[in-house]
């Protein structure tokens, strides 16, 4: 036992589950404090190092999340909509620090977090990447300060098994840029452009998404104009530092006072 | 008078039309012959230097084509698809070598130049420049040497007064890659990807276009593979490469037996 | 005559003097007041339009710069350090503002300007565009926001007749990350990187430059970490957008008090 | 036992050893038939698995090479120049293929693999990567078919531990670009642009290397002319790509007479 707070893994046999619990067996300031699975899969019962392939690590998978997350002090969650939204009634129940990764969430479902929220922390964000919610910042501001003389693009790549395009995280970067413009994304969004289109209707914004290979995740945002450019771009290489920014998020959120937070108020920027 | 070799430009007014005339006029191996516009442009009868607002330069512009290219060893001509076919005949009855880089012609339109082709050289290409026409080899060459464990996406960027999407060029490389690949274009072109869209299907062709600014033209092709990526790049900055190529052409073409030719054969690729 | 502000151009054969030129006459709210030349220049005396090988402007090229100065309200200097102290005197005894673009002044230089930046309004910066300056100030906030674990990388292009490396532009990006960091960047600068360098020191800010061709200017500045990239871009593709800069400083510059004065003034940035 | 080729590995304990171990193990056309570290290590003696933190996989690390080269059909060798030229002595007396992803070795320890070579298959590649060494063959091509109006320039980019530039990729691409311009390297080259270099000299080719963060591997090579630019990309993302190359290489040597090979042979480019 250690003073260290104790962190649950949902979905532990996903690629981000395991890379979760990999992240909190490393790390320095957390411990592994249970692994949730849902019932029936083959790994409930069994130690998570061994089911991972490796040496055991003392802590047996189970599909008793309430037993779970009472003894922790967070839970990191990145599995789907709907398993989300049962998980946090649990954590707010058990009085834990709540990490959503979880993407594809409706307005319906985030709203449905609320009670959750008035009990515990909730923090959700479609991308826990230090660089991505620095670029977010960077986006509003930059399309705050220049007029529709220059065009807004925003670029994504990821690997060739995503299902949906554009990506969550492009999305909210034209989100951001659409607030610093002071418009609604809806109305100038552009997407999936393609075949006789016209000119380039000005003050839209633009998104393309390139698929190909293992990208982990590539983001640009172009402001072009007359004789300019202007790039905001983040790579992704490693998949680990969404884990990473999860795991600052749920030690981030000890002791904070309930609500709804995302990765702003975490990374302070 | 000299012996340079005489060029007549049609379409004089517009980008590419002046373009083209200043490129010539700058020449040292070529000498501007005369200049065509459509019969009731206020350009007629003009000196084409004070039409461009700049000191004469001796060539008034016309609108009797034969004329003009009867005077002539080349014309050099970027319009429209039906002007294109009307010049043809009027260069092969002028026996003046032909360079076409009009784009957007029908399969029957290309075709219908084949009566002028077996009179005199026509060079016809989607595009002109140097850097292209090598990369649309390389993306063939590079297609046949990779396995579709690597996934190919053409991509594109162009100013926002462009109004099709993917651009020739992009298509042309396309077609490129397929070759190279020996598949179909049609069969796994992959464009305008929005929304749900599954997980991008093996062998699948993706095109996507970038649109602001003035960018001249830029063009990527990504072959994109487990733990590794090849991008073949071209970026155009002037619009002047593409009518150096077309006098590159026309020069070329002097003393060469009647047929249909492309940029490919200019360049010796 | 007109109450638009009338502009002054020095050096005015030159690349940058002939640009400037032709952006004030194509301009909507300032007029071309007067064009010099150095004494003996076979431009002086001649109208300026005549010079540049269009029609007459109705300006006549001087080598009195404080008697064109006398009937201004600004002069435009993108000359070289002697000329530019000349020339700060003569616009301050004239009253008028003096937009300088001049690159390779010294500190000494630079403090030999505060006499006239006393009389009258100095508007002085290493890259007039509004991009490089909006880069600027990114710059320096992404680096305060980062930690060490962030690598910074300057890495600039230019046409392969630039004479020095690495560029003004690219120093300014660094003197901005340096100071988000907190550090003197005469102490964290890493330059010419080549041979058994050794691992890359930890809070080092490195520079590279790529030269070739006709590329106006581009600069990346990279933020590197394990798993993750931030770069902040600008591209400049058509040297009138510095040409633009300038013209935009001194129309904000009417009225203003003296004093020196950057772009992130006249940009509101 | 089974009749997949069985490979040794060398240099087991460390990165690229480790790496190499894993692709093995995961490989459906090879088996892992032996691990050598050097005499006084601590893995030796032990199961590999074990000593890489996972199940056992009933291979012993050992320090005797012969011995475990005389059970094998290959050894995968990244190891430093030294040990390299002891293991291709022991790997020819063995009759084993020998694959050298080894970097830094002289021109005169390059010589001295040559007994062994008349002995046995030596691969040996500066990179093992697919990509890599068809970009080598692409900047040889495009390189000739380009005149000196494009100027080429390497640019790479590496992880921030890397204690040399430009990388031995780089001098490779740098080498391909000089043959196919039919110049030698060492007299155009031009590395660690730095202060006042005065204008580029045409023919030259330039080098420039970034580093930061854990950037596996990224080479460009630029020509670039007036108004337009060709770019020939590579990235590396997973250093697996390297030992899935050596693999391959292990596998093409089979049956194949004995001589000094590199990856275009295995490549069939």
């Amino acid at each position: 036992m250690t003073d260290k707070p104790g962190i649950v893994i949902t979905g532990a046999s996903g690629r981000m589950g395991q890379m979760l619990i990999k992240t909190v067996l490393d790390s320095d300031t957390a411990r592994l404090a249970g692994v949730v699975e849902r019932t029936g899969h083959d790994w409930v019962g069994q130690d998570i190092g061994i089911a991972m392939g490796g040496p055991a690590q003392g802590v047996i998978v189970t599909d008793d999340a309430l037993a779970a997350f009472s003894t922790a002090q967070a839970v990191i969650d990145f599995t789907a909509p709907e398993a989300t939204l049962a998980f946090s009634k649990l954590a707010a129940e058990a009085g834990c620090v709540h990490v959503i990764g979880t993407t594809g969430m409706s307005e319906t479902q985030i709203a449905d977090l609320d009670p959750a929220a008035s009990q515990t922390v909730i923090v959700r964000a479609g991308n826990m990447s230090l660089g991505v919610n620095l670029l977010v910042q960077l986006t509003r501001k930059v399309a705050a300060a220049l007029d529709e003389d220059f065009d807004i693009e925003v670029i994504e790549a990821h690997h060739h098994h995503k299902v949906d395009a554009p990506s969550g995280t492009a999305l909210m970067l034209g989100e951001a840029a659409a607030e610093g413009r002071g418009v609604s994304l809806s109305e100038v969004s552009d997407r999936g452009r393609d075949g006789i289109t016209g000119a380039r209707k000005k003050g839209d914004i633009g998104f393309t998404a390139i698929r190909g290979g293992d990208i982990v995740g590539e983001h640009d945002v172009l402001f072009a104009a007359k004789g300019e450019r202007i790039v905001l771009r983040h790579m992704a290489t490693d998949r680990a530092i969404f884990a990473r920014g999860a795991l600052k998020a749920a030690l981030w959120g000890q002791g904070k006072p309930p609500g709804a937070y995302d990765m702003i108020d975490v990374l302070g920027l």
